[in-house]
């Protein structure tokens, strides 16, 4: 469903309008603009669900209690490759940016670097911390814990969130290459989609409530679960993710965290950030060149289809990237609207 | 297909067969009595695939210098967190195991060792290395690159290989959490099993040549690729896996790494081998008491089947092992017969 009309703005005039938001929901200046940043860019990036999307969300969360603009994300232990940040119910961008910028200058200096961070919200885009190594020469992955929303494998009770994780690392020529992927099979926005359009899903996506695969996706969204990515071997991944992201760092995990819509709750999510240095390793150029000669390979791999091109990881992401810095990111209709409206809660213009 | 006919052998006695055998084969003893416990350890877990059925393969391999049983593993390149070892067509098991040590020994010291090995061999199962770190209340990562059995995702010729990645958590009265992954969506093992019994296969187990999805086995195996695990998103963790094994190591990637049956090629497997100590986060008894209620509340998760239960990644293997431990390793008529012909033929007793 294209929106007949959405409107290009740029990314700027955006990252602004969401600075001076947050900061008016009690954020301090640096914090409102790195949120408002971290934000932006999965807009620019096209990661739809994990950008503008969320502006309402994360207002709605901070005004109930269930975020702390305010919180001091104390490091409470450390050494010379490892630390814990306590953010104390505090935003999870600002968390998330504090734990990567501490793992970078750990790795400068002993190689790698992680960093936990414990007790914190939704953190957006795993990708825009992952990515933030990778101008250090370094690469960087970013994981988190979220909601419970997918049963472990052969049960019916919603116990491990879609964890997502994302690596990236620098090529040469080419842009970085990204992973960025939840454990899921699907999200739960594809679900509501097929829905509104009156489509069956494929049987691997949902479980319904009795913890049975569902073609339909109105049983599925009726006290139903998203199913892990490929069975049990995605329940796994989900699981270790939950280990390392929340029972390490000693933050809640499984079903500790509460449901996605209980805004007024501490979410108490665990994040996990690290950065490997890669000439601890081989030479950097010589990484980079192995990077585009791995790059290439896979581009001129024989395709299946004429028409379907060969991808790699962040590739899409990195061409809507440079498209939309260039000639601003499109806001649709509903999204104008739940914009605006926060704009005038707040008293913030719109920069549209 | 159950034998009508193994024979229940002791772990002990195996594991000196097959030492015996490398020894023969020109391993230095120590080196043949690890790789031996390697092997055996996988069939103790019933990791079939990567346990004595392997025997006679690297036998061979070794035999047509596609493995030098006598290489030295050097240490080429190390800090205080890191070190690349340079294992020059050698034993996958000795480098393997001499690569887990070594980041164990870093994580002592540093808090996180990540060693990375260049131009290996096929090391059994990645699950091997993962635990060496958990006896040391360490969490353990152990991963390697494969011959290309996958397309990258929309192509249709064999690039990636199904790429493993393992890792190992400590719990406290609980066993050990293994999480040991092919990134591909089956193995070809099960496609040949399917074929002899003429039954399809899923439409997301494997491709033609065509790069066309097939229930067909017999198409699948005719010049067929097996598919990543879950689509695209398997795809994206083969491919980190082989930036993380192959090209930050310095080791052959992608098509580089020839086909399996190359028996007479060196390989040029890359691995990554990763510890983690648990205090420089949490204290370990914090952490393997939280360990084990995240167990419990997965353990009691509703069931969506009453007659299947839900389990923790590694927990069939832990099970398995412990019986195999205690009445032996049952040998199948077939394999009885393949490690017969090779203790004839290196001069060593089989013990059944």
């Amino acid at each position: 469903m294209t929106d007949p009309t959405p409107v290009l703005v740029a990314h700027g005039a955006l990252s602004r309008f969401c600075a001076d938001c947050f900061e008016k929901l009690g954020l301090p200046p640096a914090d409102a603009e790195w949120t408002a940043s971290s934000v932006v860019w999965a807009s620019l990036r096209g990661i739809e669900s994990h950008g503008l999307n969320l502006m309402r969300e994360y207002a709605e969360r901070i005004r109930r209690g269930g975020i702390d603009p305010g919180s001091h994300y104390a490091t409470v232990s450390e050494s010379a490759t490892t630390a814990i940040i306590e953010a104390a119910g505090g935003v999870g961008q600002v968390a998330g940016r504090r734990g990567m910028t501490l793992a970078v200058a750990k790795a400068a200096q002993a190689g790698v670097g992680i960093v936990g961070v414990r007790n914190s919200s939704h953190f957006g885009a795993a990708a825009c911390y992952s990515v933030m190594a990778v101008e250090h020469n370094m690469i960087g992955l970013a994981s988190t814990n979220a909601p419970p929303s997918m049963a472990p494998w052969g049960g019916k009770a919603p116990l491990l969130g879609t964890n997502p994780v994302s690596i990236a690392v620098p090529a040469g020529r080419n842009p970085p290459v990204v992973l960025d992927m939840a454990t899921s099979a699907s999200a739960w926005g594809k679900v509501f989609i097929a829905m509104r359009q009156g489509q069956k899903i494929p049987l691997n996506w949902a479980l319904d409530r009795d913890g049975e695969p569902t073609d339909d996706p109105a049983r599925a969204i009726d006290g139903g679960m998203i199913q892990p990515l490929g069975g049990y071997k995605g329940y796994g991944l989900s699981l270790i993710i939950d280990v390392l992201t929340g029972v390490l760092t000693g933050s809640s995990f499984a079903n500790q965290i509460p449901a996605w819509d209980a805004k007024d709750q501490r979410q108490g999510c665990g994040h996990l950030l690290m950065a490997v240095r890669i000439d601890a390793f081989i030479p950097v150029d010589e990484f980079r060149s192995r990077m585009d000669q791995l790059i290439s390979l896979i581009k001129n791999c024989p395709r299946a289809s004429d028409s379907e091109p060969i991808l790699l990881p962040g590739e899409i992401e990195s061409g809507t990237e440079a498209e939309r810095r260039a000639h601003g990111i499109p806001i649709h209709s509903t999204l104008q609207r739940e914009l605006a409206s926060l704009g005038q809660e707040l008293k913030v213009a719109v920069p549209f």
